[in-house]
C-alpha cells in the first residue's frame, strides 16, 4: 500500500511567517525564506516538515534530525545541527500547535466523509424538520420530525437526530452518533457512535422486579464542547443532563441522569459519572476515573487515572487512589505498604506456602 | 434557544386523583381539584408540577418552593409552605414514580424516532424477514433474512438485526443497535448502539500467533430486560449467553462470551463481566465493577463500584475493592493503612526525599 | 419460541476423519464411522455432537454424558461411560477448537448479516471509491470518495468508511463501525460499533478555555488483527496510531493517539491505552486494565485485570495492582495489609464507632 495523506496540504508558510505567527526568534542561519507544508516529529521530519523540541529526552533525535525547522527554546538550540532552521520560542510546544492548527484548518472539525457535493444522499430527513442553509447532511443519515440544525453543521453518515432535538450552528455529529432529547449549542464537536440523549438508568423495586422510573428530562450540550467515539450521555429523569462550555469529553465515557458538569473541563477515556453527580469548572479526570452518585467534585480539582471517587471532593485538591483520597495521602500509604510488606517478608511467605 | 419538551403532557391528574392512586392523604387545606401537568424537583416545580419531599437535606428548597402538589412524609409536612397541596404518604418517592409513570406513558419505553406515519422509509427488510402487524421501523434499519419480530415492537433508526434473529412483542431496539444470533423476549429494552451477539474473544495460540475459536452459540435475552446504550453482549462460545428476566444494565456494559446472568439484577454502567463466569438471581453491580472469568457470584450479592472480583461471593455478600472482599473487610483495611501511613509519616517522608 | 441454530451444519465429521485431523487414539469401543455434526459441553451434548474433558471438575458430567464422542487426554478416559465414543489426545481443548474450526467454516469470520445475492442493496458507494472483484456491501453502508477495498471483504450494514481509506483483501467489517483516516491490512475483523480514526484527545490550554491540537497522523491497522464491538482507536495526532499483526483486541477498547502495540498481543475488553503509549509485541493485557501516557510495556508483560500501570513495565514482566507493581509483590501487599488490619481489630473499631 502506498500511504495517503489524508488532510489536504496549502501552500504552507515560510519560516518568516512562522516566526512571526509565534513570535520565534531565529537562530544565526536560519532559512527564513524555507516553506514549511506540514509537520512531524523530529525522527519523522523531512526538509519541508516542521518539528519541535523541548526536552533534553529527544537530545539524541535531534542530533540527526533533518527536519527543515524546528522550533525550541534557547537551552535546547545547541542541540540541533546546522542544517536545521531554527525557531526560538518559550513555549515550543505551544508554538508548535499554533503553526499545525494554521496549516491544517481542515483538521479542527471533522468534516464530511462522503463530499456528496450539495443535497442530502440517501439521507432520511423529516419533512418537519428545519434545516439552515449551509447544513450538510451525509448518506444514511436519519434527521426526526421537528429538528432545528444551524448552519454550518455537518451531520455524519448513518446519524440519527431524534424528534425536536436542536442543534447550534458549525457542529460537527459524528457519523453513526444518536442524538436524542437534547439541546446542542453552537460549535460541539460529537464524534462517531456517541449515544446522547436516552433514558437514564432508573429503576424503583416493586414486588415482580424492578419498575421503570420514567426519564423525562433532557441532555444540554453548551458551546465549544467536544464528546469522544462511543461515549453516552443520558437524559436527565427529572433534571436535565448538562455539558458546560468548553468542556471536552474523551472516548467511552459515561454520563449519567442529572449530572451536571461546569465549564471547561477535561475528561479523559472511559471515565464514569454517576447519576445526579455535580462537577464544577475547571475539573480534570484521569482515564477510567469513576465518581458515585450524588457528589459534587469543586472547580479546579483534579481526579488521578482510575480514581473510585466516593466522597465530594474540595475545589483545587488533588486525589487518586481507590477509594480515593487527597493524592499525597494515597502515595505515603502505597509507600507504608510496600515498607511493611517487605519487612514482614518472612511471615508472608509462611502464609503463602500453607 | 427556547425549550421544547419532548414528551407529551395529556390532561394530566386531578391532586384527588393522585391521592387515590398512591394512598396519600391530604394535608388540610389541600386543593383536591388542582389539576397536576407534569413533575419537577422542588427547585424547579411551578404551580402545575408535583414535587416531593423525603430528606432534610431539601428542606430550604421545600420552604420556598411554588411546587402546586408535594408528595411526603407526615415527617416533613410542616417543612412545605402552605401554598402547597401536600400529600402525606409512606414513600414519597415511591409514590412519585408511580404518579411520574401515569402522567407520561410515552416515557415507559423509547418510541420511533421518526414518526413515519406506517410503513418503513428507507429501511432494508429482507423479503425473508417475518414482521408481525403493529412493528415500526424506522429510516436506514436493516433487518435481516428469516429475522422475526413481535407485533408492538419498535426497530430504531439504523438498527440492525441479523439473520434469523427473534425479537419478541412490545420491545424497543434503539437506533443503531446490532442484534446478531440472538433471540429476545417481550418487552425488552435495548438502547442506542448496543451490539448483541457478535463473536466472542476467543483464542487459542498457535505457532504462528492466536488461532480464532468459532463462536456457534447465541445470545438469549430474556423478557423484560433492559440494556443501556453502546453495551456489549458477545455470543457463547460452546455455550449460550444468557441475560435473566428483569435484569437491568446500564451503558458501556461487557458482557462476554457464555456468561449466565440471573434474573432481576442490576449492573451499573461501565461493569465488565468475564468469559463463562455465572450471576446469580438479584446480583446488584456497581459501576465500572469487573468479575474475572468462570466465577460464580451468589444470589442476592452486591458488588460496589469498581469492585475487582477475582474469587466466587457467596450469595448474599457485600463485597468491593481490588481485589475484591468482604465489604467490611476491605474498609477496615482501608483505614488500618490509612492510620499506619500517619503514623510512619516521617520515616516515610525520608523515602520521598531521596 | 424454538430455536434457531445460526450456522449451518454440512455432513460433519466421521470419528475417524477427527482421529486423523487431531491424531487422536480412540478408545476401544469407539464407533469410528459415527458421524458428528456439532459440538457441545458434556453436559449439553447429543449423540452427534462431539465433547471434551480436561478438569477433573467436570467428572460428574462425564458420568452422565450421553455426546456422541469426547476428545479427552488418557487419564481422563475412563470418567466417560462406555456409550461415548472417546478420542485420547495431548491437549483436549485445543484438538476440541481444531474440529470446531473444521465442522464450521463459517464461524471463523462474520459474514453478510444480509445475504444480497449480489449487489449493494441500499448501500452509498461514492462513484470515485475503487472495490475489487468479490467485495460485499451490506445496506445502509456508506462509502466515501477515494477509498479502497480488497476482495473477499465484506462492509457490513451500516458500517461508515471515510475518504481515502484502505481496506484490504478478506476482511470483516461489522455492522455500523465507523473508520477514517485508516490504513487496514488482509484478513482483519473489525466487530460492530468499532469507531476507528477520529481525532485524538488533544488540547492546549488557552486563556479562554482548550484549544484544539489537529490531529493529522492516521490509524495502521496490520494483517491479522481482530477489534472487539464499540473499541475505539483514535487516529495519531503527529505520528501513526499501530496495531500490528495478529494482535486481537476485545470490546469495549480504547487505543489513543499515537499508541503503538506490537504483533500478537491481546488486550482483553475495556482495557484502556493513554496517548503516545509503546506495547511491544505479545504483551497480554487483563479486562479494564489501563496504561497511563507516553509509558512502554516490554515484549511478552502480563498485565492483570483491572491493573493501573503509571510506570514502565519491563519485558516479561507480570504486573497488577493499582498503581501496578509485580504481580508477586502486590499480592504480597494485598496478605499484609489483611493480616495487620485483622490484627489492629480492636483499634480500628473504636474509629469505626467514634
Amino acid at each position: 500500500m502506498s500511504a495517503p495523506f489524508f488532510f489536504k496540504r496549502g501552500a504552507g508558510l515560510s519560516l518568516s511567517e512562522i516566526a512571526a505567527l509565534v513570535g520565534g526568534e531565529p537562530r544565526a542561519g536560519a532559512d527564513l525564506d524555507r516553506r514549511i507544508s506540514a509537520i512531524a516529529p523530529l525522527d519523522r521530519a523531512g526538509p519541508s516538515d516542521l518539528a519541535f523540541l523541548d526536552s533534553p529526552k529527544y537530545a539524541q533525535q535531534a542530533a540527526v534530525t533533518v527536519a527543515g525547522a524546528c522550533l525550541t527554546t534557547p537551552r535546547f538550540t545547541d542541540a540541533l545541527p546546522g542544517r536545521v532552521s531554527v525557531l526560538k520560542v518559550r513555549e515550543p510546544y505551544r508554538a508548535f500547535v499554533e503553526v499545525t492548527r494554521t496549516l491544517f484548518p481542515d483538521a479542527l472539525r471533522p468534516s464530511s466523509l462522503f463530499d456528496a457535493g450539495g443535497g442530502a444522499t440517501g439521507a432520511q430527513v423529516h419533512p418537519s424538520a428545519r434545516l439552515e442553509n449551509g447544513v450538510t447532511v451525509d448518506p444514511a443519515a436519519v434527521i426526526g420530525a421537528g429538528a432545528e440544525i444551524g448552519s454550518g453543521t455537518v451531520i455524519g453518515a448513518g446519524a440519527v437526530i431524534g424528534q425536536h432535538v436542536r442543534i447550534g450552528r458549525d457542529c460537527a455529529i459524528g457519523a453513526r452518533a444518536s442524538i436524542m432529547h437534547a439541546l446542542i449549542g453552537d460549535r460541539v464537536i460529537i464524534h462517531p457512535g456517541c449515544a446522547i440523549g436516552q433514558d437514564g438508568f432508573g429503576f424503583v423495586r416493586g414486588p415482580r422486579g424492578a419498575h421503570k422510573v420514567p426519564q423525562i428530562g433532557r441532555v444540554i450540550i453548551q458551546d465549544d464542547v467536544e464528546i469522544g467515539a462511543n461515549s453516552t450521555i443520558d437524559r436527565g429523569a427529572i433534571r436535565d443532563t448538562v455539558i458546560g462550555e468548553g468542556t471536552k469529553i474523551d472516548n467511552l465515557v459515561q454520563i449519567a441522569h442529572n449530572v451536571s458538569i461546569g465549564r471547561h473541563c477535561l475528561l479523559a477515556a472511559q471515565v464514569g459519572i454517576s447519576g445526579s453527580s455535580t462537577v464544577e469548572d475547571g475539573v480534570i479526570m484521569g482515564g477510567q476515573a469513576g465518581i458515585a452518585d450524588h457528589l459534587t467534585i469543586g472547580a479546579g480539582a483534579m481526579l488521578g487515572a482510575k480514581a473510585g471517587v466516593m466522597h465530594n471532593v474540595p475545589p483545587g485538591a488533588r486525589w487518586g487512589g481507590y477509594p480515593a483520597r487527597p493524592g499525597k495521602q494515597w502515595l505515603r500509604e502505597v509507600a507504608t505498604l510496600e515498607r511493611l510488606a517487605r519487612q514482614s517478608r518472612g511471615g508472608v511467605r509462611d502464609e503463602e506456602s500453607e
